[in-house]
């Protein structure tokens, strides 16, 4: 796409270089996390609040309890700017200035649709679910009448959205390469650890297919 | 402290027994974490952007590029609410509607102070520094006249600021129990891994004592 022809609103203001708007990049972003944080303005001022997404299609679905504060003035269908973000390393450069973080992120404007429709909304509950593990869905117990009544769907388009990635190692002064300083990266991964069954869990019930699946395809 | 007198401002609303007030618990959860999510208003719209913090006494320090757009907006003195969120598992329950993640988080509501003054500016670059990676200060490069110049430097007082966490294990319904699916928690953990040096690293740089530390002190 050329940079050229990006609106104002979601162009990569800071180092315009890392700023990428392929709906391809910003997907495999946002599938790779499932927290983002959503900022409204509420009484006039700025709230960001954290919660759980799913991402299916071109949608960014949020759910949540019916009574919270957040999904109410959502539902009014205000601005809202939502941000996922992934640390990948700490980038060490020979002088404090040239510091950075390798990372991947995407940021985007919008406004929230409520989803009323009962089919709708069991719909998208599953979506959130697939995207945060997959196959749990098919497990479970799933929504009864009064559970469904009680939670709140709503779905953002990503059409306002810009993505922003630094990779590799750091970029240092022309005479900083001459200081006796050690510089490179250093990489993070998000560790799985074993499951911990739940205390009151019946005798032999085995780790499920889903759990077995997300610890392989993560680690 | 008796959560009758909680400003309704920073009041957790939703499962308000997960609300946390004390500084103690504040400072150790934004201790753990340096990427943060700030939230303001510009052009009459919310926008949320992510970016690295240190943590000193009762101050949040942002620096940026002073020709940032985030940072000009907030030099103003403009209201910002930032949020560190940290996810430490997924909560499986019996039921579609009873998953939850195992989480801390902080968010805090308040307006930028603009550092000026050059020895103050320099102490808060090195409590950024200090709090992503301990030591690394003193081993770098110190910042320039130019450097200094093109770096801004804000501090958030931590005084409206609330946490939330959630830990244990799934919260079924009673019948729920009863049914034949596994439940439980799958734990996260970040995973350091080795360091990578600079492709241009000079021969004979060891790993230095600041990324010795980390690896052993974040594993």
């Amino acid at each position: 796409m050329d940079k050229k022809n990006i609106p104002e609103k979601i162009k990569v203001k800071r180092v315009p270089q890392r700023g990428v708007y392929d709906k391809k990049t910003i997907y495999k972003i946002l599938d790779k996390e499932f927290l983002c944080h959503v900022a409204f303005i509420h009484n006039g001022f700025p709230v960001v609040i954290p919660t759980l997404y799913g991402r299916y299609e071109n949608n960014l679905y949020l759910h949540g309890s019916a009574a919270s504060r957040m999904m109410k003035s959502l539902k009014e269908g205000i601005d809202v700017s939502i941000s996922v973000t992934r640390v990948n390393g700490l980038v060490l450069a020979r002088s404090g200035f040239h510091h950075s973080a390798n990372y991947e992120s995407v940021v985007i404007f919008g406004k929230a649709i409520f989803i009323e429709d009962k089919e709708e909304k069991i719909k998208a509950l599953k979506y959130v679910s697939d995207h945060i593990i997959p196959e749990r869905w098919e497990e479970v117990r799933g929504p009864s009448d009064k559970e469904l009544k009680g939670t709140m769907l709503l779905k953002i388009l990503i059409n306002e959205a810009s993505a922003k990635i630094r990779t590799g190692g750091p970029k240092d002064e022309k005479d900083d390469y001459n200081l006796d300083v050690w510089a490179g990266v250093v990489p993070f991964s998000k560790e799985i650890k074993n499951p911990i069954p739940d205390e009151l869990l019946r005798d032999g019930i085995p780790i499920p297919p889903s759990v077995e699946k997300y610890i392989k395809n993560k680690n």
